[in-house]
């Protein structure tokens, strides 16, 4: 069966905000072997949506609708479905009693006339009631295709799917099974692994497609099928990943989904009773709120020290001043030092150092643009390396966070 | 005139990739006076392809498409603009040599076939040369309609639109003038906003759109319009954007695309010459990788802390243990002593400091999830307050980070 996702909102053909929730919603209804045929952002305009559900309903068994919701949309959507369905705006007072809850519950006083009518809704739907907001979401018929309408805050969106949507798309639909696995690798550019991995990938049946997914230091291969019977599928892919993450085992980090690398170290760590701790400074930051942003990081994870300026790397983290002077403070030199000096610090087993100029001017050192030098620490024991990551303040520094996981996961790995 | 944008790839639909080329594109056409119609996204399919190509002309003067190029895409959107345009593929020398500098330059040895084929584009195209990767940009026309092609590669795409298909845009099509105007407000809710500019929003003319763009902690308020006479419109929105900014004054924090509250907060403590450093708990490096993401953090941001195992809080940031025991660690006590350590450590005239429970599972204290403190140290005054953001751990470090960013901004923007 196949789905459609429509997004209603002017701010997305405006470029003012990205559009994430299409993403999730795709990933959710894969799972559930649902295929989406087309994501259509459109304006918010009666004429255009309508115009989107007659062409998606082409195709689709299933239309996801988000956006068009809320008081200061002039709820679109709603009336829009209304003319769809020829139907007219009912009081649902299941919904007006959810939002005085929600109100209460945030101490917002009480509800405003423009909240209250956000408990109309077209009186045909099966109301999808939202506990995390105060705009419903919506489930109709037409000629056995289901439009399904859901208020645009990501938050509010993902709760309603997964609690309410898709049990309902279960229930409704015979679905056939789809299978995705996708193999993380760092550290090796797409045509090369293209090139490495030539015969295997010609030797793949014709039902199962190979794609390549690179991004700044890494490369996911993702193998995907579809089919009636789930084991047979799972076994087939399983077994061809098996293969394809043995003959790169020196860059393959892990199936996505399963893990990500900051998953994989932390698995690792956790195992070992290793610690970890940071000395970030041309990154800012950015190494550790990825860290952070796993639950469960502080098993690992002490602390981080950014000392963004160079003065603070002597003063807090103890670099001597002599080595910043004699080798600049974009160094292997400065680096290992300040991989040494966190682990000493935090008092922990692993440490990462980052030193660089992420642009677009230039630091305190000689250095071009995009020069970084990241060292990690096993207690007394460093090592380092000096990399370019080009001239974007941006790709530097997430390269640079790249860079410094996959050169710690190597050296976690070690036994 | 309107554009459309296709984006070419299977990782979009099964929600493996978040589709931010469009958002970008669509920003870029709005500040040239071109008006994005629909985003549509498909799959990497020829049909499929062709269908959307149909679709969108019936609309769009010029076409963008995304995707789907490059030696492991099997160049699906090459092939298909060459039955839509009944057109063959030839080889383009210049691109051939491109290729070979790019190999040169990253010392990637010699390019395979499989590179140099990304040399080989329709024979009636205008090549849009990739200074930055191997997959050329193609211009071609049918029945007075535009379709460009660009890489998918975010990094490239950018480059080549902004450098190329930009110029050539404005000088092929006459474009009325399009004005947005974005104001920032931070710590009051849609609803509250709504209703406090109700009156002004009522008095706003039939020709100017306001919308509302909520997200954790932050709302967007925008004005747009499109008409030929530019100096008009501007004043027409500009003017109404101050009567607004001054309605709103104690929430507002300036205009987006001219700021943002990072931005704010580097041009107040640049212009007073005053510096920051953090000490980050619960938010762990979220807070300083946004400030380090702005180039020219360095004027102002020293360096951070992150003290994430509880008695680090004590051993290296100098917080008497005797107050953690006291008030736990997620305590106001806890933030302010916190804070005033960081302006100490780092010599530093402010400090932000966070601790909290981002989730899901209970910290140290004995604290619900999504308590968080924050404290404002400005030399040796410090205040807090403590929060609640909910259960979800992304929201939770990210509503956390907004807010003190907004306290921030309060005290540094005193007399």
């Amino acid at each position: 069966m196949l789905a459609e996702i429509i997004t209603i909102g002017d701010e997305i053909l405006i470029g003012q905000i990205v559009d994430t929730n299409s993403a999730f919603i795709s990933k959710e209804l894969n799972k559930i072997g649902v295929k989406v045929y087309q994501i259509t952002s459109v304006q918010d305009d009666r004429e255009h949506i309508l115009q989107a559900f007659e062409d998606a309903k082409k195709h689709a068994d299933l239309i996801i609708v988000t956006g068009g919701l809320g008081p200061t949309k002039d709820d679109i959507t709603k009336r829009t479905f209304c003319d769809y369905f020829e139907d007219t705006l009912v009081e649902d007072s299941e919904i007006v009693e959810n939002i005085k809850r929600l109100f209460n519950n945030y101490q917002l006083g009480e509800p405003l006339p423009s909240n209250i009518q956000q408990a109309l809704v077209p009186s045909k739907a099966k109301v999808l009631m939202n506990y995390y907001g105060t705009a419903p979401g919506m489930w109709m018929e037409k000629d056995k295709t289901v439009f399904v309408s859901l208020p645009g805050v990501p938050y509010e969106m993902k709760n309603l799917l997964k609690d309410q949507v898709l049990p309902l798309v279960i229930e409704r639909f015979n679905r056939p099974f789809i299978y995705h696995k996708t193999l993380l690798t760092y550290g090796m550019g797409e045509s090369a692994v293209a090139d490495r991995i030539a015969d295997w990938e010609n030797n793949l049946p014709e039902n199962i497609r190979l794609a390549y997914l690179p991004s700044l230091g890494k490369v996911r291969l993702r193998l995907s099928s579809s089919g009636a019977d789930e084991n047979a599928l799972k076994e087939s892919i399983d077994s061809r990943m098996e293969v394809l993450s043995n003959m790169l085992s020196d860059i393959a980090i892990g199936f996505e989904d399963e893990t990500t690398i900051v998953g994989k170290i932390a698995h690792i760590l956790n195992e070992k009773q290793r610690t970890l701790s940071l000395a970030e400074s041309c990154t800012g930051g950015t190494i550790a709120s990825q860290i952070t942003a796993e639950p469960g990081a502080s098993s690992f994870f002490l602390g981080s020290i950014i000392p963004y300026k160079t003065e603070l790397k002597t003063k807090v983290l103890g670099v001597p001043a002599s080595l910043i002077e004699e080798y600049s403070v974009v160094s292997v030199e400065v680096a290992e030092s300040m991989a040494l000096n966190s682990c000493r610090l935090f008092d922990t087993d692993y440490a990462i150092a980052t030193t660089g100029i992420a642009g677009p001017t230039k630091g305190d050192g000689a250095d071009e643009v995009g020069t970084v030098c990241i060292a990690i620490a096993s207690g007394n024991e460093v090592f380092s390396e000096k990399f370019n990551f080009g001239n974007d303040r941006y790709r530097v520094i997430t390269k640079a966070a790249n860079k410094s996981f996959e050169m710690l996961l190597k050296e976690i790995s070690k036994n």
